[in-house]
């Protein structure tokens, strides 16, 4: 079923001819289809070509590694402002000296067949502005959480993906692997009775005062941009629900130089449509936590660690009797790429799309909102839910 | 030490003779004073003697069994509306018959010398009127806990104490046992760094939905007042600090019998003055939950169960290590009664006396009003703190 796959080369000059997104998607569409009807099917193993757009820890540890556990998905271009790091990196990837860019030529990747999704790994601030240039050089994109600073940015993402009739993914890796993935099955089946409370706990206690994550305008804001949103994730993929009413209370240590922009520590409450409340805790300041509890009627079932990369238990609770599930691990990174590429080979809108990562952005503009103003934030019913 | 113990008897002779609190209290010090000069040393083993007040679950299963554990209390008294339990009881603790009360004649406790203590067992909305008649028959009052159902009842035992110059204590078992003790000790001593996040939670699914717990008249509340407490106890403690705000969400499920007088679940947050933000979450509909975890710099610490009447585990994590801590438990209630008798027997204040009690009353109709109005409370600095 991949419809528009083979002939990205074809469509993209196409639009880039045109420059008009509507009426360029609606001819894009009729030319898919008639290729569609001549087309040869895939051959087994066909992959997604992968431009990685920032190589930063996460980048180097985690995703161009995860790439030798994917199935659908191949790294085929790096962006970065470090020439000596790309270079190496793709040597050992097995990337093309002619597919390395950098910020400055990144728009070029238009013109690069082999790339087919674009993965924004840039701190916060840059995501909206990456993601939107790949969209306008007529890729799919697939980009880090938080989303981006603001609601405002995540919307300007969604019309670019739209406009450009490419998909738009965020980096939700705990909903690809099935560790969360089987929480989300126990609390759906109602295994253990109708959910009651979550209570999820995510920080540490962040390091080198210098670095992006402390920057107000490259990382949006503090702990919870970047580690409470695993919280707050946990408690809406849990319920399948959206908040209705957000508490919170901040607080960064005075004197603290980690904290002279973002906050330290932010803690909330969400009320969920039926009844469910999660009390969640998220902070730069404390040492690591990284856990949820879901609390049901006869039971509860946890994951500690919950969101980590590797390493994740889960532990459930029925009468007296505490049971460890043992589940096997899967690879976070490669299999978020995966369904990203198999979305994109097979035309199907993928779990975490943008408007995925726009709601926790107005949920989080919300959280901040009750912390500074010291009330009960209510949200819109439907707001933001994609 | 044991200045005034000997000569109750004269002394409440003397008190109501008079009726005036303060000027008895002064001559009753004349004469304690100079009985002490010639008193001679209690014998090693002295114990003070105890009534218990109400026959309820609490007293038959943990608190009358106690007393074999007790190094300082013995029961001596029961007070019933039920003749046949009190006899029974009676029987098995070697209690005579004649110091069996029920609620009419209670009041005629004052001519049993041998009645030191008096512990009021009774649902919530009673402790404050049994402690205050107990007070007035010259006794010293141990009230279960939550105090009373509102910081105005609190505060009138308080005063009847001062009145009749008798010791008030609140049961706040868990301040006298070990498990806790360390907690405390591991958070003053920063042994992890400082204390940052406190994760509480209390509750369990309640059952009966006829039983007093359910009854706002008797019980005051729902879950805060009988459980969440504990998780509300647990922050004040280990920070030795009172919060100066709280935020507050409440829920009860529509058209649950149990729920119609009385919330199911209210979570909140406090904030304390050195900066630690505490998350609790306290339940009448969840399955049971009885932990807290401290979260400092460096490492965290927990309970879980924490708060239970036996089996309490200790764990700490530094670094990559979870290290459970082997503590020798003692039995909650022998440790809580024993301590008040120590302080009657030798004219010292209670750890947690009338004070505490009031504190929590004060800072839990804080948590209510804002849930109520979806607000954060302030409380006043230093507002009841005993």
């Amino acid at each position: 079923m991949s419809k528009i796959f083979d002939h990205e080369i074809t469509r993209r000059g196409f639009l880039k001819q045109t420059g008009q997104g509507l009426i360029a998607a609606h001819a894009a569409t009729i030319i898919t289809r008639a290729a569609e009807a001549q087309r040869v099917p895939d051959p087994p193993g066909k992959k997604a070509g992968w431009a990685i757009v920032g190589l930063g820890s996460l980048a180097i540890n985690q995703i161009l590694p995860a790439f030798a556990k994917c199935e659908q998905s191949r790294p085929v271009a790096l962006v970065s402002g470090h020439p000596d790091k790309a270079n190496k990196l793709a040597q050992r990837y097995g990337i093309k000296p002619g597919s390395i860019y950098n910020y400055q030529n990144y728009d070029t990747i238009r013109d690069n067949p082999e790339v087919d999704i674009i993965y924004i790994v840039l701190p916060n601030g840059m995501h909206a502005e990456y993601t939107i240039r790949g969209h306008q050089a007529g890729k799919h994109v697939l980009s880090e959480k938080p989303m981006a600073n603001s609601p405002a940015d995540c919307q300007a993402m969604i019309d670019a993906a739209r406009k450009s009739n490419r998909k738009l993914m965020v980096a939700y890796r705990c909903r690809y692997e099935p560790f969360n993935q089987a929480m989300i099955k126990i609390a759906r089946d109602k295994e253990l009775g109708p959910v009651k409370v979550i209570v999820a706990d995510h920080g540490f206690n962040i390091g080198d005062p210098t670095q992006w994550r402390l920057k107000k305008e490259l990382a949006g804001g503090g702990s919870l941009m970047d580690i409470g949103i695993y919280s707050l994730q946990a408690a809406r993929y849990i319920t399948g629900e959206e908040p209705t009413e957000v508490n919170a209370s901040m607080y960064s240590t005075p004197g603290d130089v980690r904290f002279k922009e973002v906050e330290e520590t932010i803690n909330f409450q969400l009320r969920f449509p039926s009844g469910v409340l999660a009390n969640c805790t998220s902070s730069y300041g404390y040492s690591g936590q990284n856990r949820y509890r879901v609390i049901a009627t006869t039971g509860w079932f946890e994951l500690e660690p919950a969101t980590s990369y590797t390493g994740l238990r889960m532990r459930v609770r029925r009468g007296n009797a505490t049971e460890e599930r043992d589940i096997q691990p899967r690879d976070h990174f490669a299999a978020e790429m995966d369904h990203m590429s198999e979305c994109v080979m097979n035309d199907k809108p993928p779990l975490t799309p943008g408007e995925e990562g726009l709601q926790d952005l107005k949920i989080m503009s919300a959280i901040y909102e009750a912390a500074r103003d010291g009330k009960t934030v209510k949200l819109q019913r439907g707001e933001g839910s994609g």
